[in-house]
């Protein structure tokens, strides 16, 4: 009789949140040293678990993670680095093309690597991969495009592509450029294709005017493009098929906001986030509160625990958890009648500087959601929570059951 | 930043260690009723939790808990008894390899089985299985070993080999061997062989010395074989390619061993190691020492939990118990740097004197886990600790990501 009550609702990540016991904060984790009174109301008024973003003991990426938390397992969709790469720099990917990452790197007229890397360049690189976006080799379109540094991602789409093909990149200097052989019959004419453009990419870039005014400068030419990690885009249909509702997405990690818009979800960017500790929280708060209000579902990231935690620095962490909670706070003031999931993708200990493979606390929050007795959010505080020890694959189960907007399974 | 570095690990398993609530002692379990103050501060300082060796109520084997501890889903790779009855007793099975187990039974001139299991003979059967051993029929090389009693393990190594046959043995005395039929079209030469195997077997036995004398004493000739339980020896890689480390095995178990051996482990003998009560830990311990200064990784198992659970002797099991935690006080002595695991591969209850399927109790402690909280070890302790419930799957994952060693799945 109720049952088409329904509420909108938020995943709000805070990327790398879990933190193990930091010597320096008098064996407290960074969450639980931070003044978060947001996050421990909502834990209050709500339940609270541990969550392993793949499974216990997995040391999950944000893409996997996030992927896994989006519904999808990532031991079945996750093709190797190449379209996930592709993804993170905004390229348009299309289920089934054969994606790339590429490294721009320096050969001599023999083609042997003087830098794998090209002086690792960083200015430019937008121009080269331009000149090498639409190129047609045979029936199969190329699309490129520059990513952070020397390394971009690239595109092949057409029929008759296969994975199975080996490296160009001789991974040493003074080598020539490997012939790219295809491992699998049905693999050759992507070798065929591979080579083509490799070698094609030298004829264009070789005398581009970007390298010119390297050489001009004594700095090595971006003169070939070595591609590798080629794995297919998966295909992983529509959020909106998926759950039934429309999804807006508020990140700050580049691989998220592909994988929102490879699902067809609304990637909203904001005026101000950073992807660190300075980010705006406030701008990223009214962006959530504006899309809340075109969406019934809303994923957030915000990148800086993470960063925090790569950079072995428990204040920063501290300070981005409490802008995050202030945030929260400026959501929950702002939108009306909404489900609330709060959690990491991932721990990032400030001890350890990298992804670890604990699970991480998890709080859910809303008019339909029973409070279990804890009264703080954060990774012990969660041992006693109702949810006890989920997976990342569950919690949009979990949301959009709160949500009212989930399928019955059976009868 | 600081993600170099890495511990030691030691997954430390008292057989069988998991009990229910026994009245003798007051509704105490054996490992709650024992003194066991290492444990009680490694779980002070560590985390606890429970751990389903298989899943949930599943009644584990030895064999089933330790691969999936390993990694391995048994109920993928666990080819049913004959391979690891062939590992247990210390064969050098090979991918691939049919594997049986076998009786020696003794048959009259007619085939007519006259003692399905030759009296249950208890002495001369490695004499008789090294007359088999070796023998080759058509292109399939036959290998034979005793195990205990009138039990034995044989492997048929050769092109063409199938499962998929009926069985030899009628059940009954007073019945004809069965011819061994194939089930389906490619198992015939299979059955070809295994035939031939029973025939020659009598040949070869029949007038064996062993049996001349059996037969002088009045008892049962040992003097044919009996062959059931075939299966495929699993393709289970390596140890140290799925973990990216060595590993060494310091088991009581003769399954186990034959596990460790067969993905590459460094099986270590212990004198003084006699897989009951009386076992010499503080010998085990110091093998357990030796061996971490070899290798990042040991599996140690002591068997006399099981065994005094199998006696339905509560007081053996916490005396066993209260060895190991001395020993555990010896490794942690010994070794520095050292993330430890202890559970139990299994409950085996005093009161029920068979493996049941209730969770066991695990710690997790070194110097990258977060304490819970939880004050000792025990099944009822673990309840509040922030492992929760996990399964045999998760342990390795779970101790190489605070050893700092596992792989990251993503970016």
């Amino acid at each position: 009789m109720l049952s088409s009550t329904t509420t909108k609702g938020l995943l709000l990540i805070g990327d790398g949140m879990g933190d193990r016991a930091v010597p320096a904060l008098g064996g407290k984790t960074p969450l639980e040293a931070a003044n978060t009174p947001i996050m421990d109301r909502c834990a209050a008024e709500g339940e609270s678990g541990h969550m392993d973003p793949i499974a216990p003991g997995i040391r999950a990426g944000s893409d996997t993670a996030h992927l896994a938390m989006l519904g999808y397992d990532p031991y079945q969709v996750y093709p190797g680095r190449g379209p996930f790469e592709c993804f993170g720099i905004g390229m348009e990917v299309q289920p089934g093309d054969l994606a790339f990452r590429f490294n721009f790197a320096t050969v001599d007229e023999n083609f042997t690597v003087l830098d794998r890397r090209a002086g690792r360049i960083t200015k430019g690189t937008d121009r080269l991969a331009a000149a090498i976006d639409g190129m047609q080799v045979q029936d199969v379109l190329i699309l490129a495009k520059e990513s952070v540094a020397h390394r971009g991602g690239m595109v092949m789409r057409g029929p008759g592509l296969h994975t199975k093909i080996s490296e160009a990149d001789p991974h040493a200097e003074g080598l020539k450029v490997l012939e790219v052989q295809a491992l699998s019959p049905e693999a050759e004419k992507t070798a065929l294709v591979c080579n083509e453009v490799i070698r094609r990419s030298y004829d264009i870039l070789n005398d581009h005017p970007i390298n010119r005014e390297r050489v001009a400068q004594s700095l090595p030419p971006a003169n070939i493009l070595l591609p590798r990690g080629a794995g297919f885009a998966p295909n992983l249909g529509l959020f909106s098929d998926r759950y039934g509702i429309t999804g807006a997405c508020i990140v700050e990690v580049g691989l998220v906001k592909g994988i929102g818009r490879y699902i067809g979800m609304d990637v909203i960017d904001v005026i101000g986030s950073t992807a660190n500790v300075e980010t705006d929280t406030v701008a990223i708060g009214n962006a959530v509160i504006e899309a809340l209000g075109r969406h019934p579902f809303v994923l957030c990231n915000v990148k800086g625990p993470d960063v925090a935690g790569h950079d072995c620095n428990p204040q920063g962490k501290i300070r981005i958890i409490e802008k995050i909670d202030a945030m929260l706070g400026q959501i929950l003031d702002g939108v009306e009648n909404l489900t609330v999931a709060v959690t990491g993708d991932h721990c990032t200990p400030v001890t350890f500087g990298d992804h670890t493979g604990e699970p991480v606390p998890i709080l859910f929050h809303g008019p339909t959601v029973r409070p279990d007795g804890v009264q703080s959010f954060g990774e012990r505080a969660a041992t006693l929570g109702s949810v006890h020890r989920i997976q990342g694959k569950d919690v949009m189960n979990i949301m959009t059951s709160y949500m009212g907007t989930a399928e019955k399974f059976g009868a």
